[in-house]
């Protein structure tokens, strides 16, 4: 890991910034400019005016994605600010680019309250075809783009929440057919109540009407606890009849673990009270709830980790490229759960014959991207 | 014109967008996805949240400018909103990358009071190497600017206002060497008490202590006057024993009329009654204050315009690109009136031997942008 910490420095320390901007043609000859520029752009600027709605056709609009982050919950470094948050923001660019040709641009924010967050996208929103929320904090994430759903004609997805619930989703369909159960007879077990953990939640509810008991730091989040968020409120409306307890009492004969909290919290003797043929997403970056081979050795049948070092790595670059392209190509103003649902099955289609080794096609997939886009419409 | 129009149209509908955003390495090899984007580049995020002064050797911020308008004035189309900015907006972009390499974003905002813009304006302003403010009308443009380069650490240029004034006054000291005059004995009438109007009396007074009589719509700008915003009240500083009257008694013995105003406004008569040699800088666009063989009947010595099919175009793509090279390669914070004048002298430089039909250089011409650049320290 040093190792690529230092490589990792030393290359962008070296490119100065993984993306640019360039021209679709140059500007090398006086005539371009009397057409890209002025006079000429003076006729397309009056014809959008008063055609707001075929912009897109005239700008690049059609194509460009906001990536959004106020540096608050950056990967697992948490607020780390604007100035940290940019280089992944640049990186987030760059997946954009690679697997959907979309035109990204790292916008990160010096403003953190959820009223700050929502003016300053909306008084941007114009600027691009659609946004990518990233990396900011429970419970303002929630609130934050609830608003800006509401509030603006923009598509917009905040992928730390959705990005990852749909390749979780995508992950499960597979392992199901791995064990041989249904998801909506499962007992879930979710860790981890933030920003992907409610999204996941909601997702899998959704999907399977599955119960799944959420657990958080101060154990299983049940109605007698005083100290839930609206969110985390939200999640009792997914679980049947939850008793208060510790995540060992909620493992219990659980048929599913999912993982996005802290590394190690899962133990060896709780997945063996788990019930028969279990599943683990242990999906804490970089180091898991619990290791791949510990939980084998524990009788783990299906498990899926955050890490490319490991098999069946839950990546959002599986889910959002497709996401965002079907968004911008088919006009969509809204990403709904039915989305979100159809590109977790396209992703899961993608693996011909799952087994406990590959639940999750490489988002080096070929027409993964096409295939999701053509989903969302 | 009409030609022009449909061109531009065409073509614009044709690209989809002038720019978009590659990436300076791809990432076709899961290898380079560990240093780009995770688990990698939270080394770089975290050094970059602990010494964010060197955020711009690690990221994009050496080399972005956000050209941000509310579409408040967009050229000589008035107030079209964002959407109808966005194709100027992107036009920008390509004189940024074409002329100085920088990596530029059109950022077109939806809202229009000073305390909205420089509220979005600040939340953006991390992610980017420095701003350039765009079609923001007065005099909201001047607060919005005044109150920016105070609150932040990014250099920042309107350049309406002050590209051109660049422009005018490097055509305006070249001007000087043709007619034998110091523009410091020159009385000046500038019409048109704009962005770029405030801006280039500012300049050309700094730089010369030059006597300018500023006139609007209603008439000479002059101390008995009832409705004059901080902007025009400032401008008479600049004048010296101004008396009521019309832009007539104004350019009455006026060695240099500056217009940024309406076409037509110049009349061959009122050229007539100027002093000798006179200089005339019809800057409306697309139709100047005066025609250029109208002007030159009536006597004028040296006429420029703001279009590129006379000579002597007044463009502020001779400036700005050679201005933010050199903000964002030197770390320079702030752009000054000694930066300005610097860039004026240059760019009156390029030109060996000024004559009536060349006081400005072309935007082409070569090693402009660097020189300008080396003088923005």
């Amino acid at each position: 890991m040093d190792e690529i910490k230092q490589q990792a420095l030393d290359i962008h320390k070296k490119l100065r910034g993984k993306i640019e901007v360039t021209l679709k043609d140059n500007l090398d000859d006086p005539e371009k400019l009397k057409l890209y520029y002025t006079p000429g752009v003076g006729a397309v600027s009056t014809y959008v005016a008063e055609n707001p709605s075929e912009a897109r056709d005239f700008t690049w609009l059609n194509n460009s994605v906001a990536v959004i982050s106020d540096g608050s919950a950056v990967l697992g470094l948490g607020n780390i600010g604007p100035y940290g948050a940019l280089p992944v923001m640049e990186g987030k660019c760059m997946l954009f680019k690679q697997f959907a040709a979309i035109d990204a641009v790292p916008i990160v924010l010096d403003v953190h309250t959820a009223d700050e967050i929502v003016a300053a996208v909306k008084a941007i929103a114009p600027s691009f075809g659609a946004i990518n929320l990233e990396d900011i904090a429970a419970p303002i994430c929630f609130e934050v783009e609830e608003r800006l759903k509401a509030e603006l004609p923009t598509p917009i997805m905040h992928d730390d929440q959705h990005g990852t619930a749909v390749v979780v989703l995508a992950g499960l369909i597979n392992a199901m057919k791995v064990v041989g159960k249904n998801l909506s007879d499962c007992k879930v077990v979710l860790v981890g109540a933030g920003a992907a953990g409610v999204a996941i939640a909601k997702l899998l509810h959704k999907y399977s009407g599955a119960s799944i008991i959420a657990v958080d730091s101060k154990g299983i989040i049940e109605p007698s606890r005083d100290n839930l968020n609206e969110e985390k409120k939200l999640l009792l409306e997914f679980a049947s009849d939850v008793k208060p307890g510790s995540l060992s009492d909620a493992v219990h004969n659980a048929d599913v673990f999912i993982g996005v909290s802290q590394p190690g919290l899962l133990t060896p003797e709780m997945i063996k009270t788990m019930a028969k043929d279990p599943i683990v997403f242990a999906l804490a970056n970089p180091t898991p709830e619990i290791m791949p081979d510990l939980a084998k050795e524990a009788g783990v049948a299906v498990m899926a980790t955050g890490r490319s070092d490991f098999p069946n790595q839950v990546n959002n670059a599986l889910a959002f490229p497709g996401i965002f392209r079907g968004a911008l190509d088919n006009r969509v103003r809204t990403i709904t759960d039915e989305h979100k649902i159809a590109a977790a099955e396209t992703i899961a289609a993608f693996v011909e014959s799952p087994t406990a080794e590959q639940i999750i096609p490489s988002i080096f997939a070929d027409g993964l991207t096409e295939k999701i886009a053509d989903q969302i419409r």
